[in-house]
């Protein structure tokens, strides 16, 4: 068996360590030139302007002008802003956007170049880059410890993923306390979006054996401490527990990528609005079931290394877990026709269904969202 | 819970990859000028020949003028070879020596220093350095992932670590068949090394949840897989998993630092000069018996997750493991007097000592030894 690691990102994590940025920044060197980019909310609610006071200086200016799902053109705009000012590092705060925005930005500031020319065109990002400092305020992306960027094209109706060495955060502080404001669908969605991140990295085909060690580590995790943080969103040991969970798990499938659940989601989330990581667990039983006795009896070792009796026991937790915190088990609410069903199997044939461990037919498809189509 | 996480290491793991060391360096923009840093076997055997030779040139010089335990002195030689044939990178092939030695030698080489002036002293290393690639040939240190460097000064009768942040190399590439040749009890004793950095590195004080992991991923690969490596040195799947689980033991290590097995392990291996990983084997079940039961029940966890039932069941494992790899289970044989017991008791007050999640006393060691003392 052949497999290559590598995870150049270095790990703060704690309660209260989002006021090492400063620290951080001057370790590296930096003590001024600081740009935080940073979602809406946290420029509104004062979180960003704190974060500026508190570096003392090292951070100076706020980019918070782009969408949830970010576009090409405000990566553009957040560029032109780095090279207007002459900055020299970045702060990602936020969920996935504010860092699929801020690896892009880091990168293509120091071109000439629209992000655009880079985005689903297979053209390679230049190696040269700004530090990042990724500071994730959900417990569910793991974008702080990956090097990929998603983005969306507007204009041209695209949204893909960039991947770069360059996009890889320098340090990713982990602070659990930032995720407490984090509302409970939101949260709910979130931690399932690990849940999935954990389970596919484990059995994708392009498994390995120290990411294997985190999704074992990182999927108990999940069934134990996601109601809690749902249930009681300022419970500290629930959603330090779900940080870790998302960071370890952000470990456990970056470099095998994901499979099944993650090619469905995308139609799921792009034509019918669910959030990401609802969208993901939709279908995550579903393909355990498919996926049981595939490696010669991995998926299996997986299950009972994290506490189930085989993967069928797995994937009923799977589905209590979902209703448990309140996440859709089925789509019948959407009334879907033949036409929208025969759209979401053709869209789910997405790269990363390739990675399954068990090859997926469109039958299989068919078969799974007509499935869908008529639960609740 | 506060932690920390770095592994800047990229990993290349794999039969045969001994042979992308040119490439690997071409990726790093590094066509020529390489040392290769090689153990006295090796450059005897035409190991380190062939290795040059398909470097296509990337490689034009070999260090092999070093000892087992490599004194300040055979770094500072390395370092002039450096300076004098203005090298640009290092291949570190062996086991802990080479790795120790280059990496002293790949920092030092860029200032007009000695290391003497480093080693002990508390003084830090300065932070430029060449790169490293390094290529272990046992199952045993870790060294290929780890920051540190433990060197000999014979003249002051000083063996002491230097840690910096430089000594990590650039890449480790692991290729199960450099293993074949180890002879047994060198697999033996160099595997019961890498159960113990996996057990002491998840008990210590300083235990963090990526390196938990990772040490649940390596340690049932030893208790499997090493008597089988002993017995059949050509063995490839044994082989593999024990290069796979040093290597993974070796990130659950080196953070959170090994503990009171390590730290006994000093006085036998320099004053009676039983292997490293031998003499940490011997007090390992000692060790997990007194532990069994702190870190509110993590260490019984553990035993759990690597399939025991308990904490001495595990230990019975050791004892067991030991017994089967032909390594001691007692010092009877050197027939210890009081003075020399006190001695070990003494001289096992090392730093890692204090990273035991049991406070130990000198009683406890003294019982311990005189265990040892008494036992076949």
């Amino acid at each position: 068996m052949l497999w290559d690691y590598q995870q150049p990102v270095a790990i703060r994590f704690g309660n209260g360590r989002v006021r090492e940025i400063k620290d951080v920044a001057a370790s590296m060197g930096l003590t001024e030139g600081g740009l935080l980019v940073s979602e809406h909310l946290f420029a509104q609610n004062g979180t960003a302007e704190k974060i500026v006071k508190d570096s003392e200086g090292a951070i100076s200016e706020i980019f918070s002008d782009f969408s949830p799902n970010p576009d090409v053109t405000e990566v553009d705009k957040a560029a032109a802003l780095i090279r207007e000012k002459h900055l020299k590092f970045v702060v990602a705060m936020g969920g996935g956007s504010a860092m699929d925005l801020a690896k892009s930005a880091a990168s293509i500031a120091l071109t000439n170049d629209s992000i655009a020319e880079y985005h689903g065109t297979g053209k390679a990002m230049p190696q040269e880059h700004l530090p990042i400092i990724a500071v994730p305020t959900t417990a569910g992306t793991g974008s702080e410890v990956t090097c990929v960027s998603v983005l969306t094209n507007r204009a041209l109706g695209k949204k893909a993923p960039i991947v770069s060495d360059g996009f890889f955060p320098s340090v990713a502080i982990i602070d659990p306390e930032l995720t407490y404001s984090v509302p409970p669908h939101v949260t709910a969605s979130t931690g399932m979006d690990v849940l999935s991140q954990a389970i596919e990295g484990y059995w994708s085909k392009g498994h390995q054996p120290i990411c294997d060690a985190c999704a074992i580590h990182a999927a108990p995790l999940v069934f134990k401490y996601l109601p809690i943080a749902v249930a009681e969103p300022n419970n500290a040991e629930a959603r330090q527990k779900m940080c870790e969970a998302s960071v370890i798990a952000g470990l456990a499938f970056t470099l095998p990528k994901t499979t099944s659940s993650h090619a469905c989601s995308f139609p799921l989330t792009n034509i019918h609005g669910i959030p990401h990581g609802e969208a993901c667990g939709l279908t995550l039983d579903w393909f355990a079931r498919i996926n049981k006795n595939a490696q010669h009896g991995r998926v299996q070792e997986f299950a009972r290394a994290i506490g189930f009796e085989d993967v069928d026991a797995m994937a009923d937790a799977i589905h209590e877990l979902k209703v448990k915190v309140g996440l859709r088990t089925g789509l019948k609410d959407l009334n879907l026709n033949a036409e929208q069903i025969a759209d979401l199997v053709r869209i789910s044939r997405h790269p990363n269904l390739y990675n399954n461990p068990v090859e997926i037919t469109d039958e299989m498809l068919q078969d799974m969202y007509e499935h869908l189509a008529a639960t609740d």
